[in-house]
């Protein structure tokens, strides 16, 4: 038996696909969406199309951007020799908020998994070879999560980059084993980062 | 500082409307949404932009309907003397879910809150008197919730029938199923007591 109009029904199951959202959550989102103000309503489906063609990486880092060189790597005010590698943009924005770190950053695509056929060609270690090989780079602080995928990443770029005149370094202190970086606290964030070391 | 191009912060403080999404909830679904198909996100957005063209309410009963009077009032298996007062489509979806019920609707805007500026008019209870006067219905079953609200709003449409030849009926109230009694309020408690029946 149907207890919504069909338009209702395919809303919910769209918004099903949302992470932890489940069918009563789905349920009040589009109830409350029927009786949101239209503007409302038209600005959030807007937003949803339009999200992925104003989106786009910058072309150094790989971050989240509008434009072609992220904020961060256009500010003379940070140093382009201190490089913070991170598997997601989410994590860039964790280690952003925590405000302790002056450098720029390097946002992998995820992390090595053998498992699921994820090498280092997919997730840009490559690109951050080449940032190093170009010589500006003094230090890579390697921030992925400490997971196991995570620490075999750590280990691969630290491999990858040993034949260069570069500190690698891994944030460290801190960070729970198994945690990952997004969820984690600022504070535990801003600790981890000064308490970063050789690996 | 910015951590995430415009584009991400504005839908992240849309998703924040959605009733029990914060920050944090907000930035996963637009992260998921920006790695997710472009079909499936195209669709999320039509659906939204689409819901209130596509959703209307039914001019008997006024419970959400793609036409203009819904299904269950079309359907001749359904007793139309029956009429069920709910104070909300989910209230009403709730218990056809429950499959307890074989007669039709009244679905209210709410509830009489004069607090709020709401009373009697506009929550289309003069519709209901409407649909009795008309003559065709034998019993008025009110399932507003059992708050003060609720029970003030069921109140009302008892006095507002009185004049009819009408059964108005209330949903019972009690301890709900799988409920320990120790942790029921006492108002609750009362009311099952007083409302005890032959086992
Ligand atoms: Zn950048
Ligand atoms: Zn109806």
């Amino acid at each position: 038996m149907k207890h919504y109009p069909e338009a209702m029904y395919r809303l919910i199951r769209q918004f099903c696909k949302l992470p932890g959202i489940g069918q009563k959550s789905a349920e009040r989102f589009a109830m409350y969406l029927l009786s949101a103000p239209d503007t409302e309503v038209a600005a959030l489906s807007k937003s949803i199309g339009e999200l992925k063609k104003q989106v786009t990486v910058c072309k150094t880092c790989f971050c989240l951007s509008d434009q072609e060189t992220c904020a961060i790597c256009r500010d003379p005010g940070r140093d382009s020799g201190l490089v913070c590698v991170v598997e997601s943009p989410a994590d860039m924005a964790a280690i952003e908020k925590s405000g302790a770190f002056t450098g720029v950053y390097h946002v992998l695509q995820g992390l090595i998994s053998p498992m699921d056929g994820i090498g280092p060609e997919e997730i840009r270690i490559r690109e951050l070879v080449a940032r190093v090989r170009a010589g500006t780079v003094k230090e890579v602080v390697i921030a992925t999560s400490t997971s196991v995928e995570g620490e075999a990443t750590a280990d691969y770029i630290d491999k990858a980059l040993k034949s260069f005149e570069v500190n690698v370094t891994r944030i460290a202190s801190g960070v729970p084993m198994g945690g990952e970086l997004k969820y984690i606290d600022q504070v535990t964030l801003k600790k981890a980062m000064e308490a970063r070391r050789a690996v």
